[in-house]
């Protein structure tokens, strides 16, 4: 658009391509939604999940007689004689936890130095190298022992240890929440979906988080602490939005070489190689950028992790949400504004007057800035994630030093879950730079394309056949997305009024209307589907079902590993391999009261 | 504050007295809403309230086997055998709602007749003089007949057409909506809130509205439509809130005689009368501004009424919120802002340039005129309330005139319902204008406190005593009003801070904390207690009852009168005084399949 004069009639096909672009959004999201939903759908009602038996008790009040779970017992009773079962305290499990760790590391130490000492014996050798160490500091100082006689002494007092930390934990460590169990899916449904105490912060309900997704610690958070915590660490995550904003402003303002040329006069010399120069001018200002984000993601995982949400899945939303904002802001907006002010501020500063003409002229070869970098994306990220060159390093640098039994073999190996919280606001970052440049600098559009298809073909693969999930959400990261792609549409809309507005064109206010149909067909899809991924619906889970899960199983499901006696988890480990490496489920827990 | 000058250190004393009425405002609305949750919950659990055992089921899909009401046993059964009694289809019932009403009038109109007769019954004419009608246009023209033997005729033939149709209706005009009656509070308050459907247009459940409040016309409105008929009237609103600005303008601008003598000089002559002068001066320009007004409050409530409400409580607090809406913008807006700058605006032309001082002179003055406004309010308003001068003068010239049956100057007599919809936002009117003209201009405050400690003894009299209320929401209006008050206090806080910066006072962003806290502690307490007002809460209704209501009496209580037998409903009538006058509920109907 950058070609077209002002108030050129032609400017009429970007106006009839912008209504496009937004009708042909709206028809495709509406679609995929109602796509999803059917195969959520399909997922939920079929499959007896034992978090559809459970429901999550919140902020109970102090019991006023008898125990806690006296307390819950006796108004779930009272309210569903039939289909309620029994619940299971939370627990504050600190020490049990710790314990717990200690316990697995030493029988992994014992494991790997039976094996060593297995892997010693040779035909010279037939009795073999006990393996030894140092009981001081990081095994560097102190008495020289027998690491397997050692190791077994130990296991054997930690157990001990462990078995009567876990009873008091039982007993004294009882927290403000429970897991109510139901024998009746619908029952339960109803129930997480109810409203029980007049003053919303105490006895909230909700469906319990998958048994592998529970966030232990943040269970039990008093309602109103919550809540102030939430704003402030809204408040916390806009201010370091806009305090990364300098760094990128730097970051985007030495985009193309010319700038640096006039900036620092003696890079000239480098420049005039040109191998150097051509290298340089394509990928280094935007690798400068893409590692300086690879530092944020964790921080915003631990912040949003602070918010008191009770499970993993909720939390990669939260985390990819508030990294959205941040892409959007910080790389998005930050880049097209800030690298157009500085090309635009030189020649202001010679003639000023002319700032409408100016920005008119260079918004449109910033265009050029997010080709290269949704280049860069897929040619070096899709590279990487496909090769998965640096975990395969590690890997057999691993299996090389440190890895003496199968198990830990298998460990270094294991790919761990999809990073969502990174894929997916880095996809939307793309979505919104489609979405603005679509219209104004179509260029722009090839790469989008190619990036999505490879991406397609590449990611999909990636999450289908190599990382192993730990739980599934059934979909409930797409309303997610689907609010963050109709938030690039609206910003896109926003910058095509701003655009035709600078371009002078008299009939510009017929873009008025498109801002605002987003937000409503957003409040009308959130009304009409939304629902069914914030709760579950009554009747996909009114079907009978041929096997119901005993209630022995929900209840342990729903206990943490730290609490599980020691003799049983260690079967359950034999047996479910998938299940994890349970050391996600150790920072608190859960008791059931007989 | 008109009277410090700028920059002075005295300008803290007003900076400090902001925050002190925030604060208060914060623990006075607190503590409120406790109450009235507690209240709320003792009227609640106490009482066995048909609503309680009655959840409305909207937007049914099309049955695929069966009729409508197998279609919502199987469901309901299903889920709950024990609990779940039987349904009543909502049926469309234009017909049999006319001929009932034709039916009343009748039978009114036979009442009158014989009393007629009766009353002519002289010592001389024992006899009595048999009243007579024509049977023409108006009874005007047309044959004379006997009025007593027509009308007794008529109604024989009347009876048994609207019996026909009774059972036409329930058999054939079946709508996609339909009551589900339980013999459980809990479980109907678990099913009400509970989402059914996957997607939230189908099978849509919320608590019934009280029987007596029921807008029937509105039970059976498609979803889609009924968001995108919202939409369209929240737009139509507010077009008529900017619509209305003109005039209101106007008469703000013409509020001084001062002004007006200076755009029309031949008022000279007639504002030297100075008993008149002083009477226009204070009254004439806020009574236009009054009647105005008094249009508006219906057309309202019937914009509210096509937004597809379906309870007539829900309906009230429609049209109050529009209606503050448009007090606040027209009234208070309109009149302080086109007041200030059509004053100032004499002033500019002679001396450009010094708008910010000339504001800062004028906002004040405008404070006079409210106190006038709140002064007329309370002497012409509340001595109209209080005495009822304009019903009494219409019952005594109905009781002469028109009545002759006792029914009827009952009917004549009845005060009706309390007019929430007009109260309300007048009260939140007078609170937005003390909240902020309370730190600028603190006269204002004795006249606000004289309104409100009147109309605690005045108002609460006229609602407790006088006027007979159709059904009792349980507080529902509270929250409605705690938002309304808030809105007041965002609204002065803004206005202080743009008052402060005028002042060129450099401390003034100490006051942007202010609306921020504000939208907090809305937040804070819409999801601590809303809940409780939008959803019974279980707890409340898992208490034992004393003793239930039956199922018939539940299906006759959520029957339109309309379809009720005949026989029954004139036994009703007869028994049930209280149950108002029954024509309310004829627009649509209901019907119990066997």
């Amino acid at each position: 658009m950058g070609n077209i004069a002002k108030n050129k009639s032609r400017i009429w096909a970007f106006l009839i391509a912008a209504y496009w672009l937004s009708i042909v959004t709206y028809i495709v999201l509406w679609q995929k939604y109602k796509h999803i939903i059917n195969v959520r759908d399909q997922v939920l009602s079929a499959n007896a999940r034992p978090e559809q038996f459970t429901v999550l008790v919140q902020n109970l009040p102090p019991p006023t007689n008898g125990t806690r779970s006296e307390q819950v017992d006796a108004f779930f009773r009272k309210l569903h004689p039939d289909a309620y079962e029994k619940c299971l305290v939370v627990t504050k499990l600190h020490k049990s936890s710790k314990l717990w760790t200690k316990l697995d590391s030493l029988k992994r130490k014992l494991k790997h130095a039976e094996a060593v000492f297995g892997q010693s014996k040779t035909k010279d050798k037939p009795e073999g190298i006990r393996p030894q160490h140092k009981t001081g500091f990081l095994g560097l100082v102190g008495a020289k022992v027998d690491t397997i006689d050692n190791s077994k002494e130990k296991i054997k007092d930690l157990s001990v240890k462990l078995q009567a930390e876990q009873k008091r934990t039982i007993a004294e460590e009882q927290e403000a929440s429970a897991f109510a169990i139901f024998n009746n899916r619908a029952v339960a449904a109803e129930v997480s979906q109810s409203a029980i105490a007049t003053i919303a912060s105490k006895w909230r309900t909700s469906q319990a988080p998958e048994p592998e997704e529970i966030v232990w610690g943040n269970l039990s958070m008093p309602y109103l602490p919550q809540l102030f915590r939430k704003f402030g660490i809204y408040f916390l995550v806009f201010l370091i939005i806009i305090f990364y904003m300098i760094p990128i402003s730097f970051v985007s303002a030495l985009t193309s070489l010319d700038n640096l040329e006039k900036l620092v006069p003696f890079i000239k010399s480098i420049v005039k190689i040109k191998v150097l120069n051509t290298v340089l001018q394509a990928y280094l200002p935007q690798l400068a950028l893409i590692i300086f984000l690879a530092l944020l993601p964790s921080l915003l995982m631990f912040l949003s992790k602070l918010e008191g949400i009770v499970s993993h899945s909720h939390l990669v939303r939260a985390t990819a949400g508030k990294y959205f904002y941040f892409n959007v802001v910080n790389v998005f907006l930050g880049v097209t504004i800030s690298g157009t002010v500085f090309n635009a501020l030189k020649k202001i500063t010679k003639q000023p007057g002319q700032i409408v003409s100016l920005l008119d002229a260079s918004l449109p070869p910033q265009a050029s800035f997010f080709i290269t970098y949704i280049a860069l994306l897929f040619f070096v990220g899709y590279g990487l994630e496909l090769s998965r060159l640096v975990p395969l390093i590690i890997f057999h640098i691993k299996k090389r030093f440190l890895c003496k039994t199968e198990e830990e073999i298998r460990d270094a190996w294991a790919p761990g879950p999809f990073n969502y919280h990174t894929h997916v606001p880095a996809d939307m970052l793309i979505v919104t730079i489609a979405a603005c440049y679509a219209v104004l600098a179509p260029m722009v559009l090839p790469f989008a394309i190619m990036y999505f298809a490879l991406g397609w073909i590449i990611v999909r693969n990636q999450a289908l056949k190599v990382y192993i999930p730990k739980y599934d959400s059934g979909g409930r990261m797409w309303p997610h997305m689907q609010a963050r792609i109709l938030a690039a549409l609206v910003i896109s809309q926003i910058t095509m009024l701003g655009y035709f507005s600078v371009k002078k064109f008299v009939f510009s206010f017929l873009l008025f209307p498109l801002p605002i149909a987003t937000l409503i067909f957003a409040y009308v899809c959130n009304k009409l589907f939304y629902t069914a991924f914030r709760v579950t619906p009554i009747s996909l889970v009114s079907t009978d079902l041929k096997d119901m899960p005993s209630v022995a199983s929900l209840v342990e499901a729903y206990t943490p590993t730290c609490l599980t006696p020691e003799d049983k988890f260690e079967d359950a480990e034999k047996f479910e391999d998938a299940r994890s490496t349970a050391t996600s489920r150790t920072s608190s827990g859960i008791t059931s009261p007989a």
